[in-house]
């Protein structure tokens, strides 16, 4: 057994979450002289910034995920188990499993990320498709090539919006999905579906602020705009989602679309597991740390990435971006080999080292530090570049390399499959968590 | 619309399925001048030989599909509809289909092929898995892996059965999966969960006859036996199984046997749709035709591969594969290009050209006509490059390519992830069908 703790004086270092943040404390962690313990409701990391691409049929499933047990093959120090974290009992130092026995712990990180966020507005959350995991970007997908097939079959469906998909939020998950399906649509539902009159699809883009890309300079945000636009989406700025049914969403002070397909990228809130842990909450539900990333009541509990509330020193709240969660495991790691060395702990800073976000084909915008910014074709090449670096396993690259040679050569998309693996009727069945 | 028939004296063909010889149908009806209709009730074509390396965590459900609306982007006589077929009204040339207008034809070839048959066999139809679409190779890699991670959580369920596969049929499906089950287990599982005694995992291939590969020459099923032997595989030949329920087999005059996996490769059964259609079923289910394929009731009606109850001229039925399939396409095409000609139908020959089964690494049976027999790695190399080249699309061959050389330098398997797409919520779902 690798996480007994039974080479006295080791620690045992359990790591909740197998996201960006997670894994970065894990493979730090590894390197040190303690046990780790990586627990996660998938048995998979999921690259989340591609998510859109799977959704798109642009990219396979595996392309963005990677087994976690496979990336710690050659680390005796570094277990796994599948399983839903149900509850921590920080006193005893425990992490309870749903129908499992509890994990001990030395150390805990909690790098449990955020989830789809409604906002409590009415019939949001029964008839909007989320976009936070492989599973929902392959429901989006399989619904997206249906409605189409539907419509084929029944050309009046185009009149109940078919073929209309509303995006809700405009920020880089927003943008980037909605320039994605108006280039599948373009470039191969338009010839997939030759006696469709697929100038009447509508992509419309919601986004309650004034702009696009909240986080980016006003000109990259307005770059995004004109390209958007220019590609054929309807963006709608300054507009506020009222309510949603199975056919139609209400926007405040315009009409109602009717659409099938409503994708919620308007917001996050943190893991569900948040609401269990017992532990003091801060803005938007977020886990309150201290500059160090610990819990003040239980210094042997670090809070990490989306699910903390972690700040600069100014008390501005840092980004929910994968960065900062990687900064932070990377942080939690090194204070654990601190306190194991009897030193104390240091504050955590994050360094921005700048953001992208892609619209389509040779079309993205990407900030950097020093104020410098890119846009079109060279920030797409650089935004290409970055996530062929970023992802794990030379197999996912060399397939996504391939994939996306093969989509860009021939505006073809390999994936477009309705595919629906059954329900698991036995044993305990891992979900989103 | 491109099937409306408006061009007088246009012939509408609807092919009915989009397996190998409904595709073979079709492509070769594409040249010539009819309106041709494929129906099938899954958007894409799936290259069913390899299913079980999908399952086995080898390939993409990607690498093996192939949309069928892309395969006819240059065909603009060829349409599809995504549909599951209900009803036949042969007197009125009209195919009924579930939820959808029926589709008017003048010549119908049925490709409906084969479902797994499970022989009314007690409690295996609820408990095996089977593996006859995309969909049953995701669920059942779903399901090997979750029994790993469940008996590492909990090793006292290698006890019942967690970590042992029972795989019923030792035709080439249940050769193939024993085969890349085994490496599976020993190649990547064992390093994936260290602490697991993978050495208590059983594989176990039961098959009801006294030999493998029941249409093989005795040598060739004589050497699969030795190698899945010398791999870990138990084969019990002479063996039938008697009954299932969740926890176990229980197999003739041995004893029961626990699991919670059993797959089912013991059989096919004609397609459902062939109980609806109201034509004249002949041995195991399969409609009766005519020697040039056509059913003598209605000479408008193809069939063709496994739904067709065809056979050579001594009575001997031609075997459910899919060289069947396709010569039976090509043969169907051609005759309704001599009916449109005033010309009379031909009788269709198969040529057997030759079958192959994979063992795994290094191992395979071939066998050619004029009495050629290979094996070992000389027959695994001639199964890639034929697998490689009757693979649609460059796409999915380079992409298979690359995972098959990824899988063999490194022994790694990179789409051993557990997902599951939620069913689907809105409009008409497909299945297999």
């Amino acid at each position: 057994m690798k996480f007994t703790g039974a080479r006295l004086g080791i620690a045992r270092v359990v790591v909740v979450g197998a996201g960006f943040g997670g894994l970065a404390a894990a493979h730090a962690l590894a390197r040190m002289p303690v046990e780790v313990m990586v627990v996660d409701a998938q048995n998979h990391h999921t690259f989340q910034p591609l998510l859109y691409q799977v959704a798109t049929a642009a990219l396979n499933a595996a392309d963005i995920a990677q087994s976690v047990r496979g990336m710690f093959h050659d680390r005796d120090n570094v277990d796994f188990r599948l399983g839903r974290v149900c509850g921590l009992d920080a006193d005893r130092r425990q992490v309870e499993l749903e129908g499992q026995p509890p994990l001990s712990y030395d150390y805990l990180v909690l790098a449990a990320g955020a989830t789809t966020g409604y906002f409590g507005i009415p019939g949001v959350e029964e008839h909007a498709l989320p976009l936070k995991s492989l599973s929902d970007a392959l429901t989006l997908r399989n619904h997206l090539l249906l409605q189409f097939e539907r419509a084929a079959a029944d050309p009046s469906l185009v009149d109940e919006g078919a073929l209309t998909v509303v995006i809700v939020g405009g920020g880089p998950t927003g943008v980037e999905l909605a320039g994605a399906i108006a280039e599948l649509r373009d470039h191969v539902l338009a010839k997939d579906f030759p006696d469709l009159d697929v100038s009447r699809s509508r992509i419309v883009l919601v986004e309650a602020t004034d702009r696009l890309l909240g986080t980016f300079h006003p000109r990259s945000a307005m770059g995004a705009l004109h390209t958007l636009r220019s590609r054929g989406v309807e963006v709608l700025l300054d507009t506020a989602v009222e309510s949603a049914d199975p056919g139609r969403v209400c926007l405040a002070g315009t009409e109602e679309i009717a659409t099938r397909t409503m994708v919620w990228a308007a917001g996050v809130r943190p893991s569900p597991l948040a609401d269990v842990l017992g532990l003091e909450r801060g803005p938007g539900g977020r886990i309150v740390v201290g500059a160090d990333l610990r819990v003040s009541a239980h210094p042997e509990v670090f809070v990490i990435g989306d699910l903390a509330a972690s700040h600069d020193r100014s008390g501005k709240p840092y980004p929910q971006l994968a960065p900062v969660a990687i900064q932070g495991g990377r942080h939690a790691a090194r204070q654990i080999g601190r306190l194991l060395d009897g030193r104390g702990t240091e504050r955590f800073r994050y360094r921005d080292r700048g953001t992208m976000a892609t619209i389509g084909r040779n079309a993205a915008v990407a900030e950097l530090p020093l104020g410098l910014r890119f846009r079109g074709r060279v920030a797409w090449l650089m935004w290409l570049a970055l996530h062929l670096v970023m992802l794990i396993g030379f197999r996912n690259r060399a397939s996504v390399l391939l994939n996306w040679s093969w989509n860009y050569l021939t505006y073809d998309r390999g994936a477009r499959l309705i595919v629906n693996a059954r329900p698991l009727d036995r044993g305990p069945r891992p979900g989103p968590g």
